[in-house]
């Protein structure tokens, strides 16, 4: 039973979309110029957005520490002492020019869901713990789930060196530069015994729900990810003085991948397969010189483990063909690698009875994208609970979903979350009895 | 008769390898940072290269003036007052991460000219002219030969205001920054009537010389240039989130776009023709985000003016509808357009007597590359001579001429150059007794 105080009836209100408007606002202030909202992953920006999250938690009575990793997790003590938490949360980092709810509209979420408690006087009988992410994007380091990673213990300590940004700095050194020690990222994960279950709320980033009328999705099947790096080196020449045959043009055997990516994807047997180029860049990229240098990269998504590794594999295998016809050298890298992953039923059940429970129409989907909740699934039971996005877009600065169309997933979010902490209990007290 | 001192009998000496190089590797060293030379057009790297060589000049007994363009002039006297001069010239400028021999060794050519002929005592009719044309590479601003373009009156004004570089600078604005005046640029073209022929040097930039094994080679044809700025506009997504169905991806749009630029130039119909995408760029240039928004170049070449035109058509008629069929928006916007030119047969015959006197193999072929030369021709009589380019390489710092095969062109140019002295003076001699 939840406890209220005095045990007087306790009665959760409502998630309000104004709170959400407010601290979606507050935070996407926090970002470097241009279009959309732009804070990268371990940047100084996302500590400033970490900072302000730990300051609403510590304001609403919580405890906050910061992980090895980044990862910011703010207790909301439970009833019982020593029963595992439960976890609720996201990220807060972005893309470059992306949106204002990707990541961000999990955290609010788990902001609000501690006000609602709050509010009602209710203490729930397992910890409760909001966590914030570190580095979920692969925007800037090209690895998606930095910070869940390492939580999970999933990353080796090398990785931290190996993976640069931009500007060439690597992961460990941007993590240094904010204070944080790749050493101990890498060494600490999380203890799982410490862990009852995690539900991660994030906008759908498809049209799904949208166009199925639904106001929440929980999430059976993630898409597994193959991030590769391509490196094409032909012969730069000037543009006038070099016959159509004799050329080695980098960009035309970089086009031709373009569109081997996008017809493999496309065709009868891999619906399903997503494959995308989405970072391109051009040496000496002079209107006079014929490109001798691509660089570019290609992401392969897929819900099926073995199509995404065939469909990379097929990929890979016809772009060396046109590049030794065309006489460009090719270099090829992998960056990333994660599988599809089946979501546990039982954790997403308690989202389905949560919709039920409010009468909030639901559509359980897959996602095409990564979370954070895939690699926390990796050692605690994890569900994953989308909200829509209008027109699907995401990764925008136009990603928009409706602030009371978050409010109703943190609804949904929180009877899920008092009903797993009930059910919880009632299978320990049944564990403990059998223990005697 | 060309006058040396005390009339005595005046003998020229030969070009010498080890000044050519050492003049090259003076210049070589003005370059911003990165691999080969980068000496942007209109910029202050520039300005030095043109001082350096005003010094040069200078110290050789020339007077030196720039004009209103940035165009360097030293005037070495001809013995007969009021004539129009000889011009010989080149440019000084590069593209990025260029070579050393690119413009460069028209300049340096120059220079050793006067050296030799200062060193033999020996004085023209005419004033003998060396140039240095400022901005000949289009690629800082999309145009080449804005120098010599200015020298010949080519230029409208607002046009110096609309082309910008990569930072958005207008060239305008970088002629202010290096102290030179945009309204005068444009309105102070040279006086046609004070020039009697103009001769360039320049490197290949092809293997016809070094596949025939000729040491020089005068041009007939130089081929036109279209060029061209498209930008497309997709949707930007998320790569997971999105199905291949669903997407408007701008960088698959320019991917078709290079291949049908590079499939029209290939096919039979269009031997001759050149065209090639050498810059593009991204937005928002992120591996989990389906290109919104890529720019790109096309520079179409070709020695006949109807075929360059037609192809420019038809290469932009397709990408149209392949952007229609990809629900892409296209822009497409005209940098430049030059027609292909035929050098005057008269100019070019003093290079082929050149290097006959001298025992010199000569190729006379076509230029694939447009030069200041072509500008210049518009209103005053003009050859251009190509000397071997190492692998037809250009525009890359691996661009390579030896020093001895460019002082061969320097020796040459200089017979060529007294040549043309001669036969100009006799036929002004005629002229003015026939005027009598």
């Amino acid at each position: 039973m939840t406890r209220g105080k005095l045990d007087a009836p306790v009665v959760l209100g409502s998630a309000r979309a104004e709170h959400i408007e407010s601290m979606i606002g507050q935070l996407a202030e926090l970002s470097e110029g241009g279009p959309g909202v732009t804070r990268l992953a371990y940047s100084p920006l996302e500590r400033r957005a970490h900072a302000l999250f730990a300051q609403w938690m510590s304001d609403l009575g919580c405890s906050v520490t910061t992980d090895a990793a980044g990862n910011t997790i703010a207790e909301r003590p439970g009833a019982v002492p020593g029963r595992p938490a439960i976890g609720v949360g996201s990220h807060l980092d972005s893309v470059y020019s992306g949106g204002r709810f990707d990541g961000i509209a999990g955290v609010v979420a788990g902001v609000e869901l501690v006000r609602l408690l709050a509010e009602a006087g209710m203490t729930l009988e397992h910890p409760l713990r909001i966590v914030a992410f570190a580095g979920e994007e692969g925007a800037r380091f090209g690895q998606a789930c930095v910070g869940s990673k390492l939580a999970a213990g999933l990353t080796a300590r090398h990785v931290l060196d190996e993976l640069t940004d931009r500007s060439g700095t690597s992961l460990s050194a941007a993590m240094r530069e904010i204070g944080l020690d790749p050493d101990s990222a890498a060494a600490q994960g999380w203890d799982a015994d410490d862990w009852a279950v995690f539900l991660e709320l994030h906008i759908e980033q498809g049209k799904v729900l949208e166009n199925s009328g639904a106001a929440v999705g929980p999430v059976d099947l993630i898409s597994g990810s193959t991030r590769l790096s391509f490196v094409m080196t032909g012969r730069p020449s000037h543009t006038g003085g070099t016959p159509m045959l004799n050329r080695s043009d980098a960009l035309a055997a970089a086009a031709e991948a373009v569109l081997i990516a996008e017809t493999l994807a496309s065709d009868d047997t891999h619906r399903g397969t997503r494959a995308t180029v989405g970072r391109l860049s051009v040496e000496p990229n002079s209107i006079t010189t014929i490109p001798g240098r691509v660089t570019f990269s290609l992401d392969v998504r897929d819900i099926d483990a073995d199509r995404q590794r065939r469909a990379v594999t097929e990929i890979v295998g016809r772009v060396m063909a046109t590049c030794r016809r065309r006489k460009v050298t090719l270099e090829v890298n992998l960056i990333a690698d994660t599988s599809p992953v089946v979501m546990p039923l039982w954790v997403r059940q308690a989202l389905v009875a949560g919709a039920k429970e409010l009468d909030v129409p639901y559509r359980v989907l897959g996602s095409g994208a990564s979370h954070d909740a895939q690699m926390i699934n990796t050692f605690v039971p994890t569900a994953l609970l989308f909200v829509p996005s209008r027109d699907g877009l995401s990764h925008v600065p136009d990603e928009w979903t409706e602030f009371a169309q978050v409010a109703t997933g943190v609804d949904v979010l929180a009877r899920a979350v008092i009903g797993l902490d009930k059910s919880m209990t009632a299978s320990e007290r049944v564990a403990s009895k059998e223990e005697l």
